[in-house]
């Protein structure tokens, strides 16, 4: 049984299949694929977009999403394994996910970092916990990466370059600041999926301390290896942008700082400049901008950038609601 | 195109058939009118009879609602423009707006004022910035007025009287106590479709520091020099309620004390006799009485009053149903 | 017009007759027995089961569930009589009953005990007030009893028996021990179940102090006179368990100490031994063994029985969907 944890875990066939039928679903909106089925939407944080776009994905195809908020009006759940359970948690995963997978028929999980250890956050064992013990199909709702993200992106991107290849195409994923040190799901997934797609892509950061977990450098190397495009990661701003295609934008804590965000904060504070505003996007050839919003304007882009035809982030956003239509029917078709 | 942010935006033949069709569904429960259609319900406030009145429309017409929390299950919205978004909002207006119009067929808002500025507070702002972003109708929930529970009390007046025509009957709107100061919406709504209905309007209220804001007496002036009502503004009880055939009760708090509450508080405790009882009661041409719920018992009105075969405002309560599921029809028949 | 507020209110035939239908439904998902029907589960504490089960047997059934959690995303409601609203309530039980009413076609209510004083919460008030001022039928989703666990729960012992007879089935009900002083709800509604199915009960607990309520040991002993079953307490964990066919775990806080669980503690933190371990279950006739989830690990139950073949608490689980959607369609058909 085939879970969507990260589309690392997919051929890019399987990939390619599911954006055409997502592009399918965007011109017809009504379907059967989920005829009386259910998924169950576990949110272990805030959502506006993922939430409706499941919830509506799950409707339009004829099926029903259940929203669960543990801790908040489900009960805190355990996820060690032989605890003793005398502390808050009330529950442990292996019956939260035995009992969820006999009422539905998939399982959607979004479970960000706890931002106190990296080492225990990259094991991503929310997730893991429920593809191990459900059942059923489980899917990546945003953890330490972002699947769902990815393939909405590369739609939006499809779409704007009218054509399913995007070899040859200089794509740059710059850094921005943020008053908060984020979560590096977003970033992960792009890196993934740009290089996936053959892109020629640019890691663009204010230095070291902001590279990517190491496992998602290596899956970027692997990738352009297998598809032909290159990777590269640089900490100069001019020469990032220039000649550009695309340019994705996120922040993201610096992992050396993880937990301890009050002492990379004086640092964070320095690269305010990473602003995606007009001056950079003038290098561009022409770049097409998106984020996987939310997005805090002024901040991570400016208002000029946001409000010109060059933003698809709102298009980006659409195609979540198709892309997981596509993943939630192609997981359901397997069984 | 068109939105439902106040009656007084749409004509009266158009409220009209919103009437009829609400009516209509009264009889006849379930209908296509919304058949794959959703509504995205954006509550920044609570709501019980909204929320499910709204939910199961969209279901007994074969749409679907997805009810948003911001700020709570959701992310906190900015609605400046321009602003350097280093505060607590995560995401833009902007953006939630146009994303949330590619997602659903039409968008309802509820956002009570924040009581600390009215000069703010009047302008809506909230409301209207959905309506300026979002490429789909959008439908007030209820901010500074609530037209929904306009067209839930005509009905609900229409079927007592057992006519389409108000003209004629006597209209008590009364202020009464409360140990909070409570936004103003349903009295301005209250106001403004009585006299829309051509009825003989008294406002009833402790003292002028309780008059509502100029904008909603400008309507009813307005709108009685259209229906062929009247309109009038009284401070005793007595002459107010006598031969009165409709009494509609609701608290709010005194705009010259907006957001000042504590400073009020003296002058409001000393009203505590504006209840809606039985002796008052006595007073009218054996009136109907309403409230648009929730309800402080033996506060606002007495259990007796509540309890008795004059209270209409379950049956008001109940028209809320009937009446959305015709706004929604109405608005998506538009496109 | 019937509700289901106890299993004790309806006959054994009606009860048959609803179990049979689960099983029913078990084999097959969807049905319109709800069709364009709708229930409100009005939830004053948490859930993941139970909402997750109703919502979705109602969906799979043609119906739609609204979750209301009052005083959360709804008004805090009041449901004493005759009362001067002016704390924190905002609400009545008379309106919020009777509007529901209006909206749906039957309403779910789960209501903790207060845990301040048994004699109050003895009374069920707020499942009560919703039965009382309602037209429409009302369903216990966990109150001071828990009937739709009872029926799961025989519904899973008569799948593991293979028989819709129970009789002559040696079935234990023990105490555990927890962290905290829980709800006796599932206890007691385990002990009526189980008499009433005929078994042989004893429940095992550490001492007088943890003996349940009059009203459900009355209830048991009403059972067993009529359905030709047994009913014993103990105290001895090696005798209770001894030729077992069925164990039932669950943990509760000692009524004489209701409200004051401080005090009760030092006694409750004596018998961490009653945890069911495979020890326990080796002194039994191959023992089935349950629990109504969510369960703590370790403490009520080792892994080792948790995660052993006996274990059918994640079967029961599932049957809270089955039995539900025939509840709902029972109470459905009446009007």
């Amino acid at each position: 049984m085939k879970h969507f944890l990260n589309t690392q875990d997919w051929s890019r066939a399987e990939l390619d299949a599911v954006l055409a039928e997502a592009a399918r679903f965007k011109r017809r909106r009504l379907g059967d694929e989920l005829k009386g089925r259910s998924i169950a939407l576990v949110f272990f944080n805030a959502s506006m977009r993922t939430r409706t776009s499941f919830e509506l994905g799950a409707f339009q195809l004829g099926g029903h999403a259940i929203v669960l908020q543990p801790g908040k009006d489900a009960w805190p759940i355990e996820f060690d394994l032989g605890t003793v359970m005398e502390g808050e948690t009330e529950e442990h995963i292996a019956e939260v996910a035995r009992v969820l997978a006999r009422y539905v028929d998939l399982i959607g999980v979004r479970a960000f970092p706890k931002f106190a250890d990296w080492s225990v956050d990259r094991e991503d064992r929310v997730l893991r916990s429920f593809a191990r013990y459900a059942t059923v199909p489980v899917i990546n709702m945003e953890t330490i990466t972002h699947p769902c993200q990815e393939l909405a992106h590369a739609l939006a991107l499809r779409e704007h370059f009218g054509s399913d290849d995007l070899r040859g195409r200089k794509y740059v994923l710059t850094w921005t600041y943020h008053p908060k040190a984020l979560n590096t799901a977003v970033a992960n997934s792009a890196l993934t999926i740009a290089t996936r797609m053959g892109m020629d892509v640019t890691l663009l950061c204010p230095n070291e301390d902001y590279l990517l977990d190491e496992r998602y450098l290596g899956w970027a190397r692997d990738n352009v290896a297998e598809s032909g495009g290159s990777f590269a990661v640089s900490h100069d701003i001019d020469s990032a942008y220039a000649g550009a295609h695309a340019v994705y934008a996120k922040s993201w804590g610096a992992l050396p700082y993880f937990g301890a965000w009050e002492r990379e904060k004086p640092m964070r504070d320095r690269y305010r400049h990473f602003i995606v505003d007009e001056a950079k996007m003038a290098l561009t050839d022409g770049a097409v901008f998106s984020h996987c919003l939310p997005l805090r304007r002024n901040v991570k882009a400016t208002d000029a950038v946001m409000d010109s035809p060059a933003c698809i982030a709102v298009d980006e956003a659409e195609n979540r609601l198709h892309v997981q239509k596509a993943v939630m029917a192609a997981l359901v078709a397997q069984s």
